[in-house]
């Protein structure tokens, strides 16, 4: 897979990042990776769902790498995030940053992570013990009832 | 492989760590990677040669995890370090930490190779293009011309 930012509905193996991103001038890798937790605040998770605008998203992906070689320099980044069902202990987004030197390299990856929570049109419905809820943006601030906003809706804001 | 911590002379896949963290509890694995670089401050490396006491660089890589513990709660950590000679690109380090959330996922495994430079008994000799040398403590304090400590010189610490 030669893609560097990508969506994908199968399961993401650590090491397609991480072996994109490896390289003569890097001494660091630090990757992050963000799995399906069982309980959050005592309730139970029993799967969950996450959908996306993918083509924007994996555009997005790529702008969130250009900001971190912006911000650090001499950095190579990998993103790949899952959507559609994912059962507890999948893993639902892997980033891998190599720099020269590891402060960077933990300081890139953990931009990312958040970043991708901030701007990347990813949903995840949470199929709780006792129902289901639409989180709304990332950093869980709003939730939606019953549906995630249309692509148009998105395009205004 | 059972072992959450260990020293080898074979190649690491980060997978090894990641697998032995990966849990119902967590929801952030944050994996720090450590390659050989070609480059340091203008100087080209060749390859590495790493030594190690190796029963005992193990158990003080199980304390760190220990210690990881102590000081985060709800923590799986899992650590490979490799021997031997390296070649560019080479992992020689890979570090796996899982938590509940990632804030904490970030700050353990950047613990974690803090306290491996400082404490693990691992030596590292540079092929520089122009010669070699012992790089004494793994923070690059203390340089050895010839020859690393002895077992018995480290037992006298």
């Amino acid at each position: 897979m030669a893609k560097k930012y990508w969506m994908t509905e199968e399961p993401i193996d650590p090491n397609d990042c991480i072996e994109k991103v490896v390289r003569n001038e890097a001494g660091a890798v630090n990757t992050f990776i963000g799995t399906v937790r069982e309980f959050t605040n005592g309730k139970r998770t029993l799967f969950l769902e996450y959908q996306a605008y993918v083509p924007m998203a994996e555009k997005i992906l790529a702008q969130i790498g250009e900001e971190i070689q912006e911000k650090w320099g001499n950095t190579d980044t990998a993103i790949a995030h899952r959507i559609g069902r994912l059962e507890i202990t999948d893993t639902a987004v892997v980033i891998a940053v190599s720099t020269p030197h590891r402060k960077d390299a933990f300081e890139a990856s953990r931009y990312a992570i958040e970043r991708i929570k901030e701007i990347v049109p990813i949903w995840k419905k949470e199929h709780w013990e006792d129902g289901t809820q639409w989180i709304g943006d990332q950093k869980e601030k709003t939730a939606y009832d019953d549906r995630i906003p249309s692509e148009e809706e998105m395009r205004d804001d």
